[in-house]
């Protein structure tokens, strides 16, 4: 389709007091939807849509722009602005899964670069959550792939003298949670999460490969071994163009 | 406590090659942690920390940005900057609740504004989640208050032909949910939910009273009835800084 089909297929109303940068953003939504344009495709140039379309640059650009923001298009600079991949949709909060298992699940590829890992003392915030008597922690900082895009970057805290020699394996080959139960016997048996929505710091942007203060989902939890004695604090920043989270919840 | 005092408290070390604004933001979320610093207290201004603590003004300026980011910290202008309320922390990904009882439950004062209500032609988002045959809905817009604080947007979509008359009751004095069991014997039984972090368009952080391009968590649900049909769809915007969301996940 060339663009003055496009074009004929936007119904914009000028004499309706719908904001036009509305009408325009939901009309490239639907066109989205329908499959006129399909994932990977690039679409119109601002400048495109304000010829075909008789509307200012500015009221194109803040649709396109909110559209990027919910993550249904993506800029590529120099090369355009192109339909977005659907965001990985994930059961974090249905299912316990390691990230290894939730990505297989969904069919894509985990991978792992591991950024740090070190014995440190906990902050006050870690020790509470962990209950520890002694304040040492080991502290393992790992950023996250599916299909080699990064996804999220992970901070975990494990009580020391737990886990002696832990810090020693091969965290990029090997899942943490498979390590926890083949090498010291210890399963997790429940997790309380929670989810928050915060603005990409600058170097979670760079490690992220997303433009500086984006959306970011950080979701924080405590995972409880078979006694119920907590093992395991971890915050967890997935990037908010590409993650979502579902769950179905039924009345009791 | 003076701003020496304070500064004596922060253990910053310029040998180390952790970066100064790290240092720093630690050290005084630590001080929020262990209540030096409590909710509603105002902190030290840039300058003061500046000088205390030998530090440049955009170090401090990084780190206190963050925290106001993380909503640990909020700026009320020309005022100062503050230690915020804890975030809400409420439970809809555990439970099924309305609005109006969570937050009854959290002891806050729920109370709503209705931006609008009207009938219109559904977008094929709405239609495929609600598995329309005729595609009218009844569009509801509603921000939600917690204790006289703007905390959500809620754009609902109901089948038009299902709950006919619902746009002549009073949805700033009623919940919907009470409404649709009481006039229209329809309890919703189970949902699904997906929730994503977002940036806010400028409307959003209008009408919630935050600065541009917050952070927000933007849940969408889909609701069935006991027959398992669909018979609401909605799009919440919570606002980042004010809100968390918490589950617990037990290994099956």
């Amino acid at each position: 389709m060339n663009i003055q089909e496009i074009a004929q297929s936007f119904t914009i109303d000028k004499s309706i007091p719908v904001p036009l940068y509305y009408q325009f953003k939901k009309a490239l939504k639907e066109r989205i939807q329908d499959g006129t344009f399909q994932v990977g495709d690039q679409i119109p140039t601002e400048n495109e849509f304000c010829e075909a379309l008789d509307i200012s640059r500015p009221t194109i650009r803040q649709a396109l722009k909110e559209l990027i923001n919910e993550g249904l298009l993506t800029r590529r600079k120099p090369l355009g602005t192109f339909v977005s991949q659907p965001k990985i949709d994930s059961y974090f909060f249905e299912q316990l899964a390691s990230f290894t298992d939730e990505m297989k699940m969904l069919g894509l590829t985990p991978s792992t670069k591991l950024l740090s890992i070190q014995k440190e003392e906990a902050s006050i915030e870690i020790q509470q959550a962990l209950q520890l008597k002694d304040d040492t922690v080991l502290h393992l900082s790992r950023l996250r792939f599916a299909n080699g895009e990064p996804m999220v970057i992970v901070d975990t805290y494990l009580p020391y003298s737990m886990f002696l020699n832990l810090e020693q394996e091969d965290f990029e080959q090997n899942s943490l949670y498979a390590l926890l139960e083949r090498k010291y016997h210890c399963i997790i048996q429940s997790v309380h999460r929670t989810i928050e929505a915060t603005l990409a710091t600058d170097e979670m942007a760079k490690l992220l490969n997303i433009p500086k203060h984006s959306a970011i989902c950080t979701t924080t939890t405590t995972s409880y071994n078979q006694n119920d004695v907590p093992i395991e604090y971890s915050i967890a920043q997935y990037r908010g163009d590409r993650n979502k989270f579902s769950l179905k919840l039924v009345r009791k």
